[in-house]
Formats: C-alpha cells, structure tokens, sequence
C-alpha cells in the first residue's frame, strides 16, 4: 500500500495524489500498521474478509487526508495516526454495507466480499469494523474527535438511507440529490479532515478551514464519481460503468438529462428507472442522452468550482507543500480522467 | 412502555421485572422520550422503520438494567439516561441485522423490519441507530462509559461472525458457545450496568460487580432463551419456537443431545444440521433426542448457576429496595417460563 519508492514529492510530473503518498509514506505506513492490527480477531472469517476489503487494493484516500492534514497541522502524533485507521475503518464498514445494498458486482476492481462470504458475513464484519473504530478513537481520548466522526457516521447512514428511499425516483431535485452525496460522501471527508486540527489542538480557524476543504473536497469527489458511471472506463475507476443506471440510481446527470428531455425522452427515463425496465443498448441510449444535455460537463463544472472552494479554503495555511499538494488534490479529483 | 400505573414495587405477587418497572417509571419515561427523540430524522423511512422496532414492543430489558443499577449507585441523572439510551440503541441495531442475516419470520412477536421494508433499510437504519448510540454517549463526555459500550460493541459483533461461522457445524463444542453467547449477548448486559457505576463515579469495586452481575445475568438470559426454542411457546417469548432448528443454530441443548446419541441419533442430527435437510415432524423429534438426554433441563440448570452469581455479585451493596429487586430479577430470568 506504500507509494513506490522512487517517487520524489519535488517531481510535478506524478500526480498529486502520489506526491502525497511519497510525503506521507512515513506515517502512512504507521497507520497501515495500526489498521492491519486492529482488523485481527480469533474468528477467522473476520480477518480474512476485511484482508480483502481493507488489506489491499484500497486508495486509502480518506485516512491520508486525515495524516495530511494533521502534518499541515504540524501534528505527527500516534493519535492522528489512530484516528486516520478509524476514518478507513469507517468507510470499510460503510462499503460493506452498501455492498450487500448495492448488488454491486465489481468493488475495487475486485469482487465484492459479499459475493465470497455473503451478504451475512458482510453486514456483522462490517459492524465489527465500524466498532472497531470507535474503539480507536476511544484510545485517543480525545471527545472532539469522537463527537465529529459519530456526528457524521449518522449522518452517513442517513444519507444511505435517504439514496435508498429515492431509488428509481426520477423527480428527485437537485437540492434532494446534493443532500444525499452531501451526507453518503462528504460527511466523512470532512470529518477525516475535521479531526486533524482537533487533535493537533490547533484553533478553530485551522478546523473551520479544514472541514470546508473536506467538504468542498468530498462533494466534487462524489459529483466526479456520478458523472464517470456514464463516461468512465472500469479499469480506471475499479467500479462498473453504468452501476448506478442499472440500480436505478439518480444522480446529477440523469436528474439534468431528464428535465431538458423532450416527452418521448421522459419516457425513456420513466421506463429505465421508474418502472426499471431496462433493455440491451438503454445504457448506451441513456448516456447519449445525457451527453445530448451537456449533462455531463455541467456536472465537471459543479465538481470544478467545488475543488476551488475545497482550495480556497486551505488559504489561511502558510504556503508550503503539505499544503499546496492538497490545494492540487483538489483539483486533481476533478481533473483525474475528465 | 411504562409499567402499568397500578403495580406498586412493594407488591411481591408481581413479577421481579414488572417491579423493577413500576420502581423505574419516572427515569425510564425520560429514556423513553431520548430514544424517540434521537430516532427522528428528516428522512422518514428511519422512525418509521425505528418505530416498528424501538417505538414499541421491546421489553426495553437492557436500558431497564441500566437505569436500576445507576438508581442502585445513587445516580438518576441525565447522562444515565442517555446511556441507558444509547444501550437500546446499539441492541435495536444488532436485531436489525439479525433479522436480516437470521431471516426471522418473527421479532418481539412482530413481523421483522426487514420483511416489510426490506434488507437494505434494515441494514442502514440499524447503522443509523448504532452511529446515534455513539453520538448520545459523547454527549455524555464520558470516556470510561465510551470504552466499556464500544469494546462491548465490537465483541458483539465477533460473536456474531463467530455463531455465523459455526452455523450447522454440528461438532460445536461447549467451550466455543459458551465464547458466542458471552460475546452476543452477556458483553452488552455486562456494558449496560457497568456503564451504571461509572457514570455515577464510583468505586472500582462496585464497578466489577456490576460488570458481573451483568455478565452473568446475560449468560443465564440467554442459556433460557436457548433453552426455550426447543420448548417454550410463541406467544411467551414474541419468537418463532423452533428457529434455531431451522437455521441450523447449534445451541447448547443441540451439543449435550449430540454427545449423549447413538450413532442412528447421530446421523439425524447431521442430516437436519450439516445437511440442512429438515423434513416434516424432524423439529419434534429433534425436542424429544433433546429431552431424552436431559439436555433441557441441565441448560437450565446451568442457567440457574449463572443467575445465582449474578444475585451473589450484587452482595457487596447494601440491602436495599434496588440490589433485592436486581437480584429478584436474575432468578426470574430462568424461572420466568421453565
């Protein structure tokens, strides 16, 4: 899980993601440390399912903001380190969870775990996971941390449920949809970046400013993610095209696609995700749709401005490289295949 | 949920538990009003879901514990409340997803959530209860009470992996059921009233023999539940007699009768357990190859064993209405339909 080697946090040629990674090799490794340690149980199956979720494959981007941010922090300490592991176990917990929601078939480019071990091993090693983290953040002692990242594990949860109940409804409005990416994504990337300042004990300044970048930085994160399901490639996002079309899931493109669409279009819509009748070649129909509508590139434009607002926010911080790496992050989330 | 106003605590006819009701109906009506406090939401599948689970029907046995072992401690304020809360909370969500992984026919005698809402919101609302569970103990600014309900949250949820793996292993031994039933069951008893003690800021001392008479009332509680599905009656128990059966649940009755067949009684009992092949009239005689080798009737004496240290655990507190009443409560645990 290490960044190779041989990358140099100086060299502008790799992206910014692996510039962090070079800078962050350090305490990332330290907290790799701490995750494969606390996933361990004497019940077998427990290990073995989270190895393959948690163990590998992962970008473990929300944990390396959380070292990031607490090293523009100046803050290296083992709690930040604990609390980072607690950040991936969270979102482990959530993956497996929506999994088993989902049906998805591909997770990380892998099969899921639920289609291994099942959907019941899934659910309780998901719960083990997420207890697990909050057992870590006991350890830090610190109620801060612990008040912002149970806030936005229930705030999560609320989103998922939210995106649950407005399945296959294609009048789901703009503002229902950005609440819903809003809490499902952005919640806990703020609260990953949140913590850092926290525990750094650094002011309110640093944590106001570092829970916007996370926000700004999640929310462009997921509209990026809605908009490659109609234009990605598998192999670049570990996940398959055209997933959320087949759930039936609504998101930006399709909610903009849909209400510039002419009436034989609405109807289009209407069979492929309210009645969720769907047909060889709707996919391929519906992303032209969606491309027809500039549906797509409105979708990057929102994703874009939210990356500036992610790196304005990170203003208040000296200008050094922990910084400015994450300033590009932001943009480099956008700018990642589009 | 509250007792009925008519039971007086001094009235020995009635049963430990509706005493311990009619003594807690002031602090429990305040726990009542957190639990349906915090279970709202904007989204409304979640008190709707919560509802049919939380809102009513429960016998609210774990909170109960808490709150009458913080009256014990001397405590009735608020921050008990919420952990008594919070620990009904983190049960609701574990029978969220037991109904789910167990595919229950029956909850608390209802039709479980998740076969009018589906698996999907059972799964999420149950992440949504256990995420507010933590957010009302941070509230609490109570890092001891933190540690003692996530570490029992984490157990609760190896336990469950590990009962999941042993499904229809029919070589279950008694020392590895012994660890599922700690773990699934008697960890939140023992976290329910040590979390008493603790926020009441008492003794150590007092602390461990709350911690005990927990642990020991949770092993005796479910040692009878498990008892019960091999001859108890639905209507008692608000669940399907029979279900450990028919999922294939090794329990302690299952292991002594297994140990004490012959090989034709043997061969049943792998053909309804490893094979899973059940055929009509199988459930009665697996009940009478139970009752023959006496199997009942030991786990219940095991049961008795356990209630009867959770009673002596109590003896370091003064004999008072509270410690007879909790002790009152341990022996009618096992002897409530046996």
């Amino acid at each position: 899980m290490n960044a190779p080697a041989k990358i140099s946090s100086k060299d502008k040629t790799i992206s910014p993601a692996e510039r962090l990674w070079a800078m962050a090799a350090e305490p990332m490794a330290a907290v790799d440390t701490i995750i494969l340690d606390r996933m361990q149980s004497p019940v077998g199956l427990i290990p073995n399912l989270a190895q393959h979720l948690v163990g590998a494959g992962g970008k473990r981007l929300r944990p390396l903001l959380t070292v990031s941010c607490a090293q523009l922090c100046g803050d290296d300490g083992q709690n930040a380190h604990k609390l980072a592991a607690a950040v991936e176990f969270i979102h482990s917990a959530t993956l497996l969870h929506d999994d088993v929601v989902d049906e998805s078939a591909l997770r990380r480019g892998k099969k899921p775990a639920n289609l291994i071990w099942g959907n019941s091993a899934s659910i309780l090693v998901g719960d083990f996971l997420f207890a697990r983290a909050f057992n870590l953040m006991v350890e830090t002692g610190n109620m801060d941390a612990l008040g912002i990242l149970s806030n936005a594990s229930s705030v999560i949860a609320e989103g998922e449920v939210q995106q649950l109940a407005a399945l296959r409804d294609i009048l789901m409005t703009e503002e229902a949809y950005m609440q819903v990416i809003r809490a499902k994504t952005a919640a806990l990337f703020a609260a990953a970046t949140e913590v850092a300042p926290v525990i750094a004990g650094r002011p309110e300044a640093e944590r106001v400013a570092l829970r916007d970048y996370g926000l700004k930085l999640g929310l462009a994160f997921q509209l990026v993610d809605d908009a490659l399901d109609y234009g990605g490639f598998e192999s670049a996002l570990g996940k398959s095209v055209g997933d959320d079309f087949r759930e039936g899931k609504v998101t930006l493109p399709v909610i903009r696609a849909y209400h510039s669409a002419n009436d034989t279009d609405k109807a289009f819509w209407k069979r492929v995700i309210v009645d969720h009748d769907q047909r060889d070649l709707d996919f391929e129909k519906a992303v032209s749709l969606i491309r027809k509508a500039g549906a797509l590139d409105s979708t990057f434009d929102m994703a874009r401005e939210f990356a500036a607002d992610a790196r304005d926010a990170l203003s208040i911080f000296p200008d050094n490289e922990w910084r400015n790496t994450l300033q590009d992050l932001a943009d480099y989330v956008v700018e990642r295949i589009s």
